[in-house]
């Protein structure tokens, strides 16, 4: 059922089996497994996540490689809903791990907000990052471009960079780094930091040695139509040509209501799991882009998949085997 | 590009990157990712895969619920070739290590068979499992209820088993367990064994206490219409009355061209992998139903991409980086 500020408190008293942080990829594919297992699972998604950012889903088997993040995170939502999970907008501000269950206190509505308390039984954490993107005056311009022709996910996108006049925009020193992977797809790219570091000599060497010109003034805005990039105007007034870019500014990871927690292990902002995606936390999993591995659709589709599964089995395995009542002979 | 029998000479001098036996789920999602890291990769299906035989994938997401198997496998051949990778409609007879590179020795054709050799550096098995299913002198009666109604996965289908009459036809006694999973999802459970195991008194005793029927006699048919069970008669005349069923006889391994090769460690007929699906062989990977693990398209799918991304890591790491060389000063 679609949960709102109208109509939450008719689960006030539920117990759920899952409480599901995250209605992206991997939420969704937790959401719908927990539901055809027959468990009780509540979807909070406060929006505007990764997934819903990609204009094309190139590399996902079974889509066509047009359609766009949010068709799928539309049609998930819609069919985890018809299996019998419910699902509600909203921001998760904390969690309290109370022994047997988890108190999830949810923001709903942007005015008049209302902070219902909800209850499960186990927690799949598949908030997700989001990619830093270069701040500019006029965001818009970076919306026009970013998702389109300029990518935050080399893996993802890499392909449709090839041999092409490229930028790659990096926050700190270390990020620049990605400039010797992404030659793999082209090695026609130019650095800039956006003036946000200093590059060390060292760095400024290897640079000239691979050809790749670096810029440490900020960016003014990208230039192109369509989506299509054209090119990178700096506030010093260099035009830098390329037709498209990677933005290697790091992420924010959506994982604050998990830090007071205790138990849990992390390796820097990921979360250390099990080949169930279970934490060190045994009724905390976390999935996709919040645990340790590749960021991809696919990898959040499966951890929902094996979340779901372990969630079900150790609730199995506490219940009372159903017998076949008219046939037992006493 | 497709090849077939008439132009596969055009690549009997190729070194693939990677050679793909199996072009299902994994296999496919494999051959898209190493596609799009612009490497070199062959996909070799004999046909009539597990997955060409689901009527519906219910529990992946971003697909409708109703839609069969062989159209994600028809979506993604094509999705595949599209992005650059071969695609060979053959059986995979054997595979020798070379050192460097697998031979890969192929049947095509079913009349005048050819007997091609192929070559790449890696080799991903994906050729999954296939059901076994109750051999009936009329198998298209078993073919018209299995997939639909008659299902092979509990996971996946379970759900649509919910508090239904059903029958599980097992051929050994451990097989029979699955009795004590299955009543999740139902407790109206009847026990087949078409004849095939002696069935030992504590078993009896348990399916007795549970109030589960244990049939012996062998199965003379499926009855009902339009793909939906209403029954099922025994060769000794007994008729069952069952909307759905289960079949759990076990599976066989399409892992023939594997049991030769050097310093693969088994589990059983399961090749053990690590977290990237990186089989004890470092040039082999392993996928989806091959591998240890749950056997669903999800996890395939995303075995597929941890496995490309491997590849690509370790022939990127062993290729010399690309320079932009005009920008080199000397």
């Amino acid at each position: 059922m679609k949960l709102s500020s109208k109509n939450f408190d008719t689960r006030i008293d539920t117990v759920y089996d899952a409480i599901v942080v995250g209605g992206g990829m991997g939420g969704l594919s937790a959401a719908i497994y927990l539901a055809r297992y027959g468990l009780k699972c509540l979807v909070i998604e406060k929006g505007k996540g990764r997934s819903l950012w990609m204009q094309d889903l190139r590399n996902y088997l079974g889509i066509d490689p047009h359609v766009p993040g949010r068709d799928i995170l539309n049609h998930g939502t819609k069919q985890a809903i018809d299996w019998g999970a419910d699902h509600l907008r909203g921001y998760v501000e904390d969690v309290t791990d109370e022994g047997e269950t988890f108190a999830v206190k949810v923001k709903i509505g942007k005015k008049d907000s209302v902070y219902p308390v909800f209850r499960g039984k186990y927690l799949i954490a598949a908030s997700g990052v989001i990619d830093v993107l270069p701040h500019l005056e006029d965001m818009q311009n970076v919306y026009d471009y970013a998702g389109y022709t300029l990518h935050v996910c080399m893996i993802c996108d890499g392909f449709d960079m090839w041999d092409q006049k490229a930028v790659l925009i990096a926050a700190t020193e270390s990020q620049i780094n990605a400039a010797f992977v992404l030659n793999w797809f082209t090695p026609y790219i130019t650095v800039l930091t956006h003036g946000l570091c200093n590059v060390s000599n060292d760095m400024k060497q290897k640079l000239a040695e691979y050809g790749y010109p670096l810029y440490e003034s900020a960016i003014a805005g990208f230039v192109g139509e369509n989506h299509q990039m054209q090119g990178i105007k700096l506030t010093d007034g260099t035009f830098i040509e390329a037709t498209t870019g990677l933005i290697n500014m790091g992420s924010i990871y959506n994982n604050h209501y998990l830090k007071a927690i205790e138990g849990l292990e992390w390796d820097g902002e990921n979360l250390i799991t099990n080949d169930m995606t279970q934490t060190t936390h045994e009724r905390i999993f976390a999935l996709g882009d919040l645990k340790k591995g590749l960021n991809q659709v696919s990898i959040a589709v499966a951890d929902g998949t094996l979340a779901a599964t372990q969630i079900w089995r150790n609730i199995r395995r506490q219940s009372s085997p159903r017998k076949w009542e008219e046939n037992i002979k006493n």
